[in-house]
C-alpha cells in the first residue's frame, strides 16, 4: 500500500498525513507549497498546472489515492472560475492513476453538491442535487463522471462529502478561527444571530473518516458529517465558553445571509455502516479542545 | 470576427468549415491530423494532450469559438474512458477562450444527456437529464460547468444538442452509411425491424444550426433537431428507394437493443425562435442527396 494524499498542506490534509504516518502507512503527501516537516515524503504540484496531476501520478506510482486538494480559499472558492480548473486537475489525476493501476481512490466531495433550497436532512441516496455555486457544480459534476467511470470500468472509488467542520489550524476567514482569534485577542468577537443549524465536525475526525473510507471496500457516495445538527450559536456559545470569554462575543452583529437555510444536516447511516467509522470528538469537547490550541497559538502561525 | 474550429475534420466539422468558407468568414480550423484543403487555416492539435488546448488558443487567439472536437468512434465512444479526457479538454478549452477574451462560444452537446427511459419529446427545459452513458454523463457535466461559469461570469454561450444525422461523408459503422455502402456494394442490408422513431437531421443542417447559434446572441441550451419523428424502417426505406435497391434490405435481420426507446425526438422551438435557425432538407430529399453522394463515392474514401 502506497498512498498518495493531494491537498496535503490544507486543513483536512495536514490531519490526514498526521494519522497515517501515526499507522506506519507508506504515505506520499503532495500540495503546492512544502509541507515544513521531515518525517513523511513531498511531491510539490500544482495541479492545476498542465500535465502536473499525470506527472505526480507517474513520479509516486500510488496504489491508493486520497484526493482532497481543490480551490478552498475562504469566501472566494464559491464561484471562482478556476473550480473548472480543479474538475480538469482531478480527471487528469484519476485517470492517471487508474493507468498506472492504482487500487482505491477516495475523492473529497461536498455537502454543497446537494439541493439546500428547503433542505433539512442531507441523504446520499434520497436528498436532490442541486448545486447553487459554480464550485458545487463542479464537484457535482466530477462525482458524476469518476463514479459512473468507476462503475463502468471496475474501479475502487468512493466520495466523502463535506460538511461543517473546525479544529486547531484552521484557516482564517472561517467561523469558529475568527471567533477563536478574536476572542484570545481580547477583541468582540461579531457573529449572526446564528439561529440556523447546521452539521459540524472536528477536521481530525474528518481526516479520520476519509482514512478509513480508503481503508474500506466501499464504493459511492458517503457523507462526512456528525448526523447532529447544532445552531451557530451553540457552537460559539460553547467555543466562547472554552475560551473563557463568554462576554466577548455580540450575536447578531452580523446580518444573517439572504437564503441561509434554517436546517442542513447530513445522513450518517454510511460513513457508521458501509465505511465503519464513528466520530471521536463531541462538539464540546472538540470545541474546547481548537480553544486550548488557539489560546498557545500566536498570529505568526 | 475570428472563428476557432475544433474537430473541423469531423463529421459536422467538415460542414461547418464549408459553410463558414463559404460565407467569407475568418476560420481557423483545427483537428488532430490535416484536413487535406487549402483554403482555409489549419493548426494540428490533439486536445486530449496536456496544454494543447491552452496553446492553441493562444496561438490562434480567436473571438468566436466552435467547440466540436470529441472521441465519435462508432460503437467505442459510448462508454470509452476518454470521455473524461474531452470533458478536461473541453474544461481547458474554455477557460483559456475566455482568458484571452473570447466572445462567444458555441459547444456540441447531446441528446445522450437526456434521460431516455420513458421519453418522447425531448424539450430543452422540461425534459428531465439521466445520461444512460459515460459519454452522455460526461458531456453533460461538461455543459452544468460551463453554462453555470457563464452564467456567473458574463461569458456568451451556448449548447447545442446534437440528435441523429446523417450525410455525405458519414463515417462507417452508423446506420446510414452502413446501409448505403451495402447497396452501393450489392449487398443485402441487414438491419433492426426499425420501428423506433427518432429525429434525424442532415448534417449540412446540424452544421447549419451551429453556425447560426455562434452567430447568434442565445445564451443557454437549444436542440439540434427536427421536431420530428420517424421511424428508422422510413428511414431506410427512403434511402433504399434513393439507391435504387429498395429490395436489397433484410428488415428484422438484426435485434433491437434491450433498452432502445420506442420514441426519441426534439422540440424546435429554441432552435427555431432564439437561434432563428430553419433546416433546408427535407428527410426524402437529404437522403436522395446522401445517396447520389455514396453512389459517386467509392471505398477508397
Amino acid at each position: 500500500m502506497r498512498v498518495l494524499v493531494t491537498g496535503s498542506s490544507g486543513f483536512v490534509g495536514r490531519h490526514v498525513i498526521d494519522q497515517l504516518v501515526a499507522r506506519g502507512v507508506n504515505v506520499v503527501a503532495s500540495s503546492r507549497s512544502p509541507m515544513g516537516r521531515h518525517d513523511v515524503d513531498h511531491v510539490a504540484a500544482d495541479l492545476t498546472q498542465p500535465g502536473a496531476a499525470t506527472a505526480l501520478i507517474e513520479k509516486v506510482q500510488p496504489t491508493h489515492l486520497l484526493h482532497l486538494a481543490w480551490n478552498a480559499v475562504p469566501g472566494q472558492f464559491w464561484n471562482a472560475a478556476d473550480n473548472l480548473d480543479w474538475c480538469a486537475a482531478s480527471l487528469a489525476l484519476l485517470r492517471s492513476f487508474h493507468a498506472v493501476g492504482g487500487k482505491r481512490a477516495v475523492v473529497a466531495g461536498s455537502c454543497a453538491e446537494y439541493d439546500w433550497t428547503g433542505a433539512g436532512q442531507l441523504d446520499e441516496a434520497l436528498s436532490p442535487i442541486n448545486p447553487a455555486t459554480l464550485y458545487g457544480v463542479a464537484k457535482d459534476a466530477l462525482r458524476r463522471m469518476v463514479l459512473r467511470d468507476a462503475e463502468q470500468h471496475g474501479h475502487s472509488v468512493a466520495w466523502g462529502r463535506i460538511f461543517w467542520l473546525y479544529g486547531p489550524g484552521e484557516a482564517p476567514g472561517r467561523l469558529v478561527s475568527d471567533v477563536a482569534v478574536a476572542l484570545r485577542d481580547g477583541r468582540t468577537a461579531a457573529v449572526s444571530a446564528g439561529t440556523q443549524r447546521r452539521d459540524f465536525l472536528h477536521v481530525s475526525d474528518v481526516a479520520g473518516a476519509f482514512v478509513a473510507a480508503l481503508h474500506s471496500e466501499y464504493r459511492g457516495i458517503f457523507n462526512v458529517s456528525s448526523g447532529t445538527p447544532v445552531s451557530i450559536r451553540d457552537v460559539v456559545g460553547c467555543l466562547s465558553e472554552a475560551m473563557e470569554r463568554p462576554e466577548g462575543v455580540h450575536y447578531g452583529a452580523r446580518p444573517t445571509q439572504p437564503g441561509e437555510p434554517p436546517l442542513l444536516y447530513g445522513t450518517v447511516d454510511r460513513l457508521q455502516r458501509e465505511i465503519g467509522f464513528r466520530p471521536i470528538f463531541g462538539l464540546r469537547d472538540g470545541l474546547a479542545e481548537t480553544a486550548r490550541w488557539w489560546r498557545q497559538s500566536c498570529d505568526a502561525l
